[in-house]
């Protein structure tokens, strides 16, 4: 990603020591390593173990061996007259800020506005960046295809949870993109209930989301089924979130508020008499994060734009009784949206 | 902990966020919350999802629900006359550390020593911290017990890693230490290797370096072993770690300074002919986080006191050919140590 020329005003520099922002802007996945952008050129300075892999893999920036990395950053600086420099602030800790300001020269600007560029440019996806999204969320739907043959009473949450896991790492998904969330029965009206050790009853509603990485990208899903026979109550909070959800992914086109696709699927839950039970944003930007920007949610008045990987999840949860969430990830294009979560999102009665 | 009467001179209050060290201070595991500690009271600050559970499994701290977090932080700290406050540097970022200084009174002490408080206390751990670090042990130590009698050539290292971790976790264990290494043949001499598709060979030895966690608490170790036969460059290498292995463990006493340990260690492989091959610390303490102080390494000159964890394990890597290493966990006494790794150290030729 060519950055330079994107620097904010004021700004001679920028240095980048976070693990996604790094491979974002390089294109280089390593545990370690500092991308120094300045207004003409990026430098990933990385040590020797990665110094090879980097060199073959890297994009847009230029690789350098790391030595005596404050010495070398100053002399970046030194050649391209770096007089004023910012970071992350949201990533970097003090400490570190302390042994920037210690040894380099220059000036640090604080909220030099370098975390909001990054944030806003890994808004849109490019086509590579969706390819891998797109795998991630391929071996997910593979993995709910797997599961609901599997699900049965007398399982456990976090038997389930764990059966889900190895399944997708075992198809080769790099790892997973959050611990999976496996709730049933009276659990299921917990949003982020953790697995544990009930066992799957006749009559429940189990509420799965799941996801992946490949290449450092994620997937996110969510499905809820029934387990058995499930009462009308169970059947109707079921369309309505579902309908929620089709509405969702119908208004999520190119050039609309983020906030007003919310507030239009809320407002379909509340006219449902459920206004209360959603107590969540609609959903949220996926890519090198699980949690990225924007999000469809009351307060982001982002405006949605083709490339943009958004998740739609509205739920509905009775404490004490049941939830249910469904939850798709949708790629904005020029003239819409696209779905691509595959897994039937009817009713499955398991 | 009964952290009031220890916070560092002239700091009157301490504000740590990070999941570790609040779990440190109150005994309660939660993914948010803020620890607020004065010098008469420590206080714990968690939102409605954790309540509950906080109020049930605190120890040494008061529980405040969450409402406006940093009127409640400015409360405690009128209540408290504080004046000075500082937090762990380097643990939390600037864009929290601004939220901090725009909304609470009093004097912000950057390097106020709060951080490196943490981390001394956390050096030697109490009776129900090795109960949990015994535990987490115990599944690692039958994870090898498990996967020595599965390995076989043919197997990837990738195939092996996931097998491993899918044992351990299917035992009980929370989650695992750390990304398993299994590397084999001309990839154990790396000693971070990441687990690939190479296929195991007779004639290799497979370096297997992992942990589990338990409680919060990591284990972690590592063993070599042979596939079918092996040379006889091979099991002399062998023999050398393992005898450095022993001789680490035996040194590792109370009062005895940490790079001493990895001296005496370092210099029986030098003697051995190896000295250039073993380019890593003797070994570093273990305990919420996989690496904590003190560590025997050339630059510790901690020294040793009951309570302490701490790994040691010596290896030699012989670039391009093989590399063997072995790792065991003690537990500081007052007369000696305790290794808490059970699996045989003897060259095991599967």
């Amino acid at each position: 990603m060519r950055i330079c020329d994107k620097l904010p005003q004021g700004v001679d520099a920028a240095i980048i020591s976070d693990e996604k922002n790094r491979q974002y802007l390089t294109g280089v996945r390593s545990s370690a390593g500092t991308v120094v952008v300045t207004r003409d050129e990026t430098y990933l300075i990385i040590d020797f173990r990665y110094i090879e892999m980097a060199r073959q893999t890297a994009v847009d920036c230029q690789v350098l061996l790391q030595g005596r990395l404050y010495q070398q950053i100053g002399e970046l600086f030194a050649a391209h007259g770096v007089k004023t420099w910012g970071l992350c602030d949201s990533l970097t800790d003090l400490a570190q800020l302390r042994r920037y300001q210690k040894q380099l020269p220059g000036a640090f600007l604080e909220d030099s506005g370098v975390d909001g560029l990054l944030q806003q440019l890994r808004m849109c996806k490019s086509e590579v960046e969706l390819g891998f999204i797109r795998q991630a969320q391929q071996l997910t739907d593979d993995c709910f295809s797997y599961i609901t043959q599997r699900i049965a009473a007398g399982r456990s949450e976090r038997d389930i949870a764990l059966d889900m896991e190895f399944y997708i790492r075992r198809q080769g998904a790099q790892g997973v993109s959050f611990d999976f969330i496996v709730v049933s029965g009276e659990n299921s009206s917990k949003p982020h209930g953790v697995p544990g050790e009930r066992l799957v009853q006749p009559g429940d509603f189990i509420t799965m989301d799941f996801g992946c990485t490949v290449g450092g990208y994620c997937s996110d899903m969510t499905r809820t089924v029934a387990v058995g026979q499930v009462t009308d109550e169970q059947r109707q909070v079921y369309d309505i979130v579902l309908q929620a959800n089709r509405l969702g992914v119908q208004l999520a086109g190119p050039g609309v508020a983020c906030d007003w696709v919310d507030a239009q699927v809320r407002a379909l839950i509340a006219d449902a008499g459920y206004g209360e039970c959603f107590g969540h944003g609609l959903g949220h930007g996926v890519g090198l994060d699980i949690h990225e920007e924007p999000a469809f949610s009351p307060s982001c008045g982002t405006l949605t734009r083709p490339g943009m990987v958004i998740t739609v999840e509205p739920g509905i949860y009775l404490p004490g009784r049941f939830g249910v969430r469904i939850e798709d990830m949708v790629v904005i294009t020029r003239d819409g949206c696209t779905d691509i979560t595959r897994s039937p999102k009817e009713l499955l009665a398991l």
